[in-house]
């Protein structure tokens, strides 16, 4: 509906990569944003003004006025959690409530950030095999879910299991299957406030799966789910104000 | 996303309007129908390409090649639902669920089509005193809410109350309130199938509540809430395949 | 709350048993009904009061008076839903609306009155090689997981996959994965009207699944949760009167 | 299901009552929690054991032997949320990701433990003339719902309306109307972990709205439905065991 471009921002932790773990710089020898943030771009087009971010900048890279820049912020974490600063956690949190759109990625199900929103634990069960993953579609009239196979095959990846300690989704888009059994609701989609919140477990730093054409589809289709419409409304404008008949 | 126009059909009852009915003609002297699609016109532009039918034309204007032809269609009956024939009841009814978008407005929610899609009786509490009708968004991130002022004010309306027979709805956006002081799940949401379903209640024959900009805001948001995505998903090509990995 | 048992009613298509199906009839000689029906009764004691009913007795054994007479009702059929007279269907679907629980089990999920409750096609993939089912509790805290264990594993049963053409459900509370991969939706919630709906999919008539103490333990468990509070409650008398201040 | 009482806790912040408010000492001469206590004693006899506690005593009479002694808490606060200890929210988080049930009343919509349950502002709109507020049932079949009167009058009370910033509830089971026009979601439930969530708005300090036998009727009720089932559940014993084949 508008023609400015949405503006992401890819943010990473960035640790495996920068501490010498072999197998995850065999498949993001940039990093994991480096990956992510080129196959938006490459997804998303001139729709898309795409820059990444990581743990070890100033404020994390995420300065007030980074994030007010910001229209839809993707958030991939997993070793060092407890090293993000909470005023960064703060000014997040606040920006996704005043409308930015959030994707949280795989492991980012512990972090701080996500943990805030959800209000729970985001506990689960686990076990890191490298077994098949398939991923299936049980909203398909949903825009995350366009164009994407069903199932999406990914041949190795870690298992992350039921029960996974979240608020019940707004909406389940996508249940996957492992080689071992379990199921997991690994394509969720939650409001807070203004903001749009979508968490989607594939993509591990050990296994290539952010190379997958059909994972970097439902990453550019939450993109455009989650980018608020037309610049960001305000909620203290438009919905505190006195009385209906004093407006 | 897609170039091509909405293609829209309005579909009226049109009882009110060709029995003499004075008050509704004051207000819609050539149907509520064409006020709708006039309105959607000024509001939808180039994006839709806006149609009408009715009642009484051959198959009630919605033969399978008129069906095949529509992306979102509107419909509005109050006085003659019994005579809409049941296979074109079916035929809507396979429609929607292979992904054309539907609006049923007011007193549709008595209509064989909304009763069909949602499998309860859809009564409701009615008063007809003309009171104020606030309407509240409670969803303000929806798109169907966008730029829809808080709260719509309605100054003269039917009251429709609860309890409203309906299933709990996938989405409440709006909730109405009356003077006499009654309560209304006025907008609410639905998937059926590949389709979508937006139930809107505010607009009686007998007020000139179409004519109102907020609530031709509202069906012109609706419309491209439900228009499918580039063309209909077939739901039989691509989810009941046989085994995935035979697929 | 109250002291009076819970009338159940167990229905069975009762077509496989009484022709001469081999391997239905070596799981259940005296029909799929008749071990629900001890399971129930086992299970829950002198809380339930469970008879059973088919369809090759005089209108398939739901009279308006056994209707009127039962709590909650299962539902189990498979080949021939088309022959379940109309009229029972809309008897059923009125009870529903009006409070009676219902528990749709397995293939009814093409039976009329669950398609009538849905509003969909009520489609799904399926396959059967009699593999492995594991039922995972996705809502741990919902009483129909009460004391189920996670998971369930059904040594060998049909499967049935998504997508399952249903209405976003209520409330999921258990997902099935099968040794070939598929996942399944198959413990789901829905209210409609007064009555409360749980579909549970596990229960095949070539498989011992119905002896299995964990699967009786759920169908316990929705008997407990579908059946109405204290006697029903009527919506009419209730819920449709003129404006509250008239009350 | 079981013999023993519902241990319920009634916490009350107890600030208007010991700092000289005339207003509110004329309805509440003992304090919020004490009138509250006595109606769920009176509604609920030998099915509860009823305790009270205030943010003046030790820990705020929440200490570790308490919190674990509970199966229900009840949540009053306005004007000393930030007095709140933050080890002690800490605290009764836990409890209810564990399984302990908790009603939020009134103004604890700004209180701590519902802010991190909710993960949002929880803000609302607001307006103080003592006028009338009407609480409709939407959902009639909850238990939390069972013998209340459609409506709810409350003669005079505090308007609190929407847009109320909370996550999307799990169910909405009453709908407030004031007479100035505002809608508000009055009763909405939610699951956080093993723990149920109501919050229920009637009752503010300066209205006997706790003495109203409808009021205390769904008090009473809400503590039945957010009572967990016979003894707390354990997360992490049944739910985050190592795979399901070495269970």
């Amino acid at each position: 509906m508008t023609a400015s471009p949405i503006r992401v921002l890819v943010w990473n932790e960035n640790f495996h990569e920068t501490n010498g773990d072999e197998k995850a710089l065999s498949h993001y020898p940039d990093g994991i944003h480096t990956v992510i943030a080129d196959a938006l771009r490459s997804q998303l087009g001139v729709d898309a003004d795409v820059r990444t971010a990581t743990l070890q900048e100033h404020e994390h890279g995420l300065t007030q006025e980074v994030v007010d820049d910001t229209d839809v912020l993707l958030w991939w974490g997993h070793a060092r959690h407890d090293e993000v600063d909470d005023e960064v956690v703060d000014r997040v949190h606040e920006a996704v409530l005043a409308g930015m759109g959030i994707l949280v990625l795989h492991s980012g199900h512990y972090s701080k950030i996500f943990k805030r929103l959800m209000g729970t634990t985001c506990s689960l069960k686990w076990r890191n095999d490298g077994e098949r993953e398939l991923v299936w579609t049980v909203a398909p009239r949903h825009p995350i879910a366009l164009d994407v196979p069903h199932p999406i095959v990914i041949p190795e990846h870690e298992m992350y299991g039921e029960f996974y300690d979240i608020p019940v989704p707004e909406e389940t888009i996508f249940l996957s299957t492992f080689a071992g059994g379990e199921v997991f609701r690994s394509g969720v989609t939650y409001t807070r406030g203004l903001g749009r919140v979508f968490y989607f477990s594939p993509g591990d730093q050990h296994f290539p799966v952010y190379h997958h054409p059909d994972i970097q589809r439902v990453l550019a289709n939450g993109v455009r789910w989650a980018a608020p419409p037309a610049g960001r409304r305000a909620l203290t404008a438009d919905y505190h104000a006195p009385g209906w008949y004093e407006a």
